[in-house]
């Protein structure tokens, strides 16, 4: 950008060229107001660079400036940064205000208000400009020329010089002083976290002052057409009068309502005339800025002014609602409106929500893991949430940590606190896969299973049946019941999400264990089942002990009768599952989980197990001892199981080719391998499972096909995935494994050390939360590019925690994969993402070529 | 090769063009002892081609072979493969007896001799020919001319047809018998175990026979003029009158010495002629085939005949020292001498041995974890271990498998046994480090820790302070007391070493943690130590406690107190190290494992250590737990601690550089960061510790200079070497855990199903022990190119347990790393094997351009 090209100073008329890169964004828009023919006092924008200049000491040539403002020598100072998100320093009203001008003031709007706003203007330049204490000067309501006097003298005290009267000199200081807080640490760093650049510049536009005070009908106010927090068409706003800036909006003001109102007096009916210009402009503006803007404007003398103009700011929710009605209202196309709205926020929709005004009395702060809230009584064991469910109570359910054996009770419960754990950890995981809100890893909470309580903020002991909200959404746990906000998609959401579906291309799966996740998928429209992890089925109660009969068999043959008995159970799953996605691919992962996952970890679960079997404790104790790992993530699991005992993959096999039968024609189910390191192993699973497929065709004379794939989850795998390739049909990129192996970094243990490792920027982000590019990602590159080069139509995707992030639907459109899979809850923000990363990629190439 | 260019047979003679690739390495070598004018029957060789085609039934043509053994009716045949290791069919004698030549030979040796060579040769054509039977013949230890004519009935009987009567029949069917043989499954099957490849060819040798039995002295005999158990000078041998092939060597037989001998009567008296001959001969051998010969001889009427010459069998000390003895004398180049020793033999050197002929009674057998052999009462913990060094007893420590707290028990046994684990548990790896003869993962061994008893074969319980040996090289356990053969360097491993030392091209360092283990790296000559884990130092009982109070301390004061007692002890091992190094590098790593590792796991222990730390034993089991992991290996350890707990790595820092200036000028030690993930990490480190570099300057008033570097043992730091080295000296990979985490496979629970997987093929080895070249290898190979290419003069090494293998070594030269790093024991190995890459590559070199 040719900064050169731009004068570093510029009277805004309506045929000024104008950019907002070298202006900023509240200097271009008040251009295009101004283009507009609305009545916008005479305006001067300073540019970056001029700004930039007076902040390292070089005036601005004030000749340049001031004769432009001959007939009003009254000014106003506002920032013009390149987004109105960046904050910068506060505007500074009235400037040019001296003994002078403010005899000339006094004349015409009489002693008060002239008084009160020249006190405000000393008291204001004093801090703001001169730096000086505020508590030097004396508080008034109504200052009077003794109160000015008294000012002017505290002043020229503590400054040690008079209070400048030549308005050259008060405009240059207030101008140097907004440039140097711009560049002040603080405000620099407060920038950066939202997302500005380091070297962002500041432009400064220096305004007539449309006074707001007089003897007429005189006063300020703010006007908006549709609501902040649902976005629904409606005025809203305030105007007082004798009143400056933003005053309006002070809830103690007596302000007036705009549109007549039967709570008091309105704009429109005082002011009929400008009230309904103020409307001809709010719609102009509307459809000629393509947003909806919250308008400031000024009454003097009964005349309106509109001094700016900004977006009104917005919920997630609001934000939706806006977008399609401009786009429906034909204002903007549908791939603005889809790119207007934060992909990210779109999940707080889908899941009730802590009132924004609600009161919070915080327990604990942790992770916040699977967002929405909810209230219920605690209770710190997997059995008691089911019989509080049982009961129809509301349960939270409090543990250290959850495994496995938790699965069914964090279904039950409303709610879910876990004291360790991360993003990634076994709570967080499940807790947004079935949508309940979880917070993980709140340290500071000090759980007592035995006891059955648990230490709070301040050492506040909860008990088993307290009541207490969990906020996953914020991460915080808090005391007692507290006001929701219901959650809901919403007609705007589902139009906006149909308009999404037309524009991405890539799939969107999501990632679902039983017949109730199918649900949910299908009913955010994912493309398919991207990840089944069919072990989960072997939790409930039933299944469990059989498959522990599985586990510890003695011979062949028991192992073999155990099997068959889980058979059918299993094979009733994924009918079910089959028949809720209608057609739609499902892809199932073989069993995954160490064996010793499904065996009973403390003393009484042992002894009902060896009651069960009907075998003496000791032989359980001493196999359930033997099968303990050191690091069980490392250990004999995934297709090493599937290797050494074979039964158990064949069954499942079986399972789902006689599960597809019994649906009938479309389902062509996928069958994936998790923790491949070696080719080899996918030979010798492949041959076993078209074993059973080809005994299957055969038991019930009917053909089907399927396909067989690879999870890539080892680093070794995605470095050999060329030949892994050649024996399989897709090759879906685990991440979360990934990154545990590339990283060796264990999820469940990283939350020791990851607050701190992101707070002194070791990593720049958590790689459980955000996908690492650098290296996790290299591996997902070359994985990717040798299974392509080796075998053209090979499917690729990414399943995993990741899967639902914009920046990983980024990675993977950008590197051809086919589709990611995620929880189901985050399908519909994986969606919106999808469609934007390809409408961006469009408009890129639109640009680039 | 053109084998068209040789022809299918050739008689061998002074100038016939020969080749071991054509006609195998009997043919070759028979062609250099008629080159020496050694008396060698008339011999023609049949050529790989020429055999292959005769099994697949084309004849060969015997107009073109018998009219050269026209002189003498009776033929034998034998193998010449390419390598003598590669076996091969038996040869077969006095083809060419039938009922006329028979009664020839009558006349000429009498009937008893003839008889018992026409017998012999009926059966054993009958038998490895025809494939008859045996038991079909009569056994005649001196056959008459009836047992003749019994065996020829039986034959016809059997054979349906008569007794081959025409001597090219017989050879034709000798010929095509030993083709077949070399075809069958079970013989391509054993040569490809030693080595050879699929499509390895067979050569057949007919030599006119000397027959050895006759009316004047006749007999054969084997010499040789070096000991095959010690390599040392000396003539060995039998002779046996009246016998063929190798009779003289049958125990049994009433074979005489070769030289004078006091025990009996000799060739050199019976036959001082024939005898010098034979030296001449062997001494002309050993110059022109460059090699340590044994002789196969024939007397025939007085008359010497050489039937044939190999290399002498040889054990490792005898293949050393056989070499430098050769080189010595200057028959071959030192180069060549180097080339012969098979390196990973040497290890089997460096420790006392079962003897070869020792009786063994196995009790189990595991995994040779650890090479040599030792015997002593069992242990069953490392205190009784301890107790039994105390009181001067051999122990051997029996544990299901060992941890840290284990290692002063190690030190203190004479070896290690455990039920658990595989080639790199920590069993394996402490085992090898400190050169204690180990087998691990013996998996039927029931140990009970708590009976003190463990389960041998066939149900035998062995109870503590029973009596047995631990083959650490072959991986038994066996009852009792057994024969042993002393351990040794020796003069000539000693001077074949020296000499690799001056052609290797790449540096070998030591693993090394304690002074002890850097006394056994200086003796092996060691370039340095190349991996120093500092830990190992805190496992001392004294320092135990210490370490636990740093973890456990509440306060920083409380750390900084604890950490402040440490250093000197600290101090003073890398001092010593230091010393002992006497100004080769030493690379120390900073604390690694994660710090539960430190902290008792029993209720005994936490007691214990609740009464030295004065805390309540509820504290203790707290703070214990707390720490626990889930993956111990992929948690809060390496350079984690070192980010988060600043404090243990500021201390080992100084602790290693006032070390270093107690040492004097000559030690710039290297400091290695482990377990790094990102660049970051390095960093953070580097700054804290050029801070305390800067601090000892200071107070010590005298500088000193050290470098920097990171263990690369993620995935990510390979992937990330390029930005890594920007901020180090040096990268050393740590093979053990880029292995676990290549392939998501923990060392320490591997052993559950490596045996299985490597017998399935499913890995082609354990890639623990065998580096793997295609996974781990490629990130190796990434990481070094990219950190070289970030940094030109960036040091390269690998370090970890693949360090000493001769393929690991090949792999680090051709990648043009700096050195490897590899168990004290391991070092003689290694320095011979990188003599061995570098004279191969040369080779190459020289080869091709």
């Amino acid at each position: 950008m040719q900064h050169t090209d731009f004068a570093p100073m510029v009277v805004i008329e309506q045929t000024t060229p104008m950019t907002a890169a070298i202006y900023g964004g509240r200097a271009k828009c008040l251009q295009r107001l101004i283009r507009l023919n609305m009545p916008v006092p005479q305006t001067v924008a300073l540019s970056f660079d001029a700004v930039s200049g007076i902040a390292r000491g070089i005036p601005l040539d004030l000749t340049q400036v001031l004769p432009h403002f001959d007939d009003n020598p009254l000014l106003s100072v506002r920032p013009s940064s390149a987004s109105p998100d960046w904050g910068g320093p506060g505007a500074v009203l009235n400037i040019g205000l001296n003994d002078v001008t403010f005899a000339a003031l006094q004349k015409k709007l009489g002693q008060g208000p002239a008084c009160l706003l020249y006190f405000r203007f000393i008291t204001s330049y004093a801090v703001h400009v001169a730096r000086l204490d505020a508590d030097i000067f004396d508080v008034h309501d109504a200052p009077d020329p003794a109160a000015i006097q008294a000012a002017l003298a505290a002043y020229e005290e503590e400054a040690e010089e008079p209070f400048p009267q030549d308005v050259g000199r008060q405009l240059q200081d207030v101008l140097t002083s907004m440039a140097r807080a711009w560049d002040g640490t603080t405000a620099r760093l407060l920038r950066q976290a939202k997302g500005a650049p380091a070297d962002a510049g500041l432009g400064l536009v220096i305004q007539a002052m449309a006074l707001g005070v007089g003897k007429k009908e005189c006063g300020s106010g703010v006007i908006q057409f549709a609501s902040s927090s649902t976005g629904l068409p409606g005025i809203r706003g305030r105007y007082l009068s004798q009143s400056q800036g933003r005053e309006a909006l002070d809830p103690n003001a007596k302000a007036l309502f705009l549109t007549k109102d039967t709570r008091g007096p309105s704009l429109e009916e005082r002011c009929p005339d400008v009230f309904a210009e103020l409307i001809e402009h709010g719609k102009l503006a509307r459809v000629r800025l393509r947003e909806e803007m919250s308008i400031e404007f000024t009454v003097d003398g009964g005349k309106l002014a509109i001094l700016d103009a900004v977006r009104i700011s917005r919920s997630a929710r609001a934000a939706v609602r806006i977008a399609v009605d401009l786009a429906q209202d034909k204002v903007i196309p549908r791939e603005d409106a889809l790119l207007r709205v934060d992909a990210k926020a779109l999940s707080e929709l889908l899941h009730r929500q802590v009132a924004p005004n609600a009161h919070r009395t915080v327990l604990a702060q942790g992770i916040a893991a699977s967002p929405g809230a909810a209230t219920g009584r605690v209770v710190f064991s997997a059995n008691d949430a089911h019989a509080a469910a049982a009961r129809g109570e509301s349960a939270v359910l409090v543990r250290r940590e959850t495994g496995p054996e938790d699965i069914r009770g964090m279904h039950a419960a409303v709610a879910v606190v876990t004291e360790r754990g991360g993003i990634t950890s076994h709570a967080a995981v499940i807790g947004r896969g079935i949508g309940v809100p979880c917070v993980v890893g709140a340290s500071d909470l000090m759980v007592n299973p035995r006891k059955r309580t648990f230490i709070g903020a301040g050492r506040r002991v909860i008990r088993e049946g307290d009541i207490i909200t969990v906020d996953g959404t914020s991460g915080q746990v808090l005391a007692g019941e507290v006001d929701m906000q219901e959650a809901g998609l919403g007609d705007s959401v589902s139009t906006l999400l149909a308009w999404a579906d037309d524009v991405r291309d890539i799939g969107i799966r999501a990632n679902a264990d039983t017949p109730q996740d199918a649900l949910t998928a299908k009913r955010f429209k994912a493309d398919g089942i991207g990840l089944c992890r069919s072990e989960h089925m072997f939790f409930e109660a039933d299944r469990l002990t059989m498959m522990r009969e599985v586990i510890l068999a003695e011979t062949d043959a028991d192992r073999a009768s155990a099997l068959e008995r889980l058979l059918p159970l299993q094979r009733a799953d994924f009918t079910e599952i089959f028949k809720i996605m209608d057609g739609r691919s499902v892809c199932i992962r073989l069993l995954d989980p160490p064996l010793h996952e499904f065996l009973p970890s403390d003393k009484v679960g042992m002894r009902d197990l060896a009651a069960a079997l009907n075998l003496p404790v000791s032989t359980i104790t001493e196999r359930v001892e033997g099968l303990k790992e050191f690091n069980p993530m490392l250990g004999m699991r995934g297709v090493r199981l599937g290797i050494t005992v074979p039964e158990i993959y064949e069954m499942q096999a079986r399972a789902i080719f006689e599960a597809a039968l019994d649906c009938g024609d479309r389902v062509k189910p996928e069958i994936m391998i998790p923790l491949v390191s070696a080719k080899r192993e996918v030979e010798i699973v492949k041959t076993r499972i078209d074993g059973i497929a080809a005994a299957v065709r055969v038991e019930r004379g009917n053909g089907f096909s399927y396909s067989l794939g690879v999870m890539v989850e080892t680093p070794r795998a995605a470095l050999r995935a060329g030949e892994i390739a050649g024996h399989c049909e897709f090759l879906s990129f685990g991440t979360n494994d990934l990154t545990q192996m590339t990283y060796g970094l264990s999820r469940d243990d990283a939350g020791r050390f990851m607050s701190s490792y992101v707070q002194q920027g070791v990593y720049a982000e958590d790689p459980f939360h955000k996908m690492d590019d650098e290296g996790v990602g290299e591996l997902l590159q070359l994985g990717a590019r040798r299974g392509r080069s080796a075998k053209r139509d090979v499917i690729l995707s990414i399943c995993g925690e990741h899967g639902g992030e914009p920046d990983a639907i980024r990675f993977v459109r950008e590197h051809e994969f086919d589709y990611v899979s995620c929880s189901p809850f985050r399908v519909p923000v994986a969606r919106l993402a999808a469609a934007q990363c390809a409408l961006t990629a469009e408009n890129r190439l639109l640009r680039d070529g």
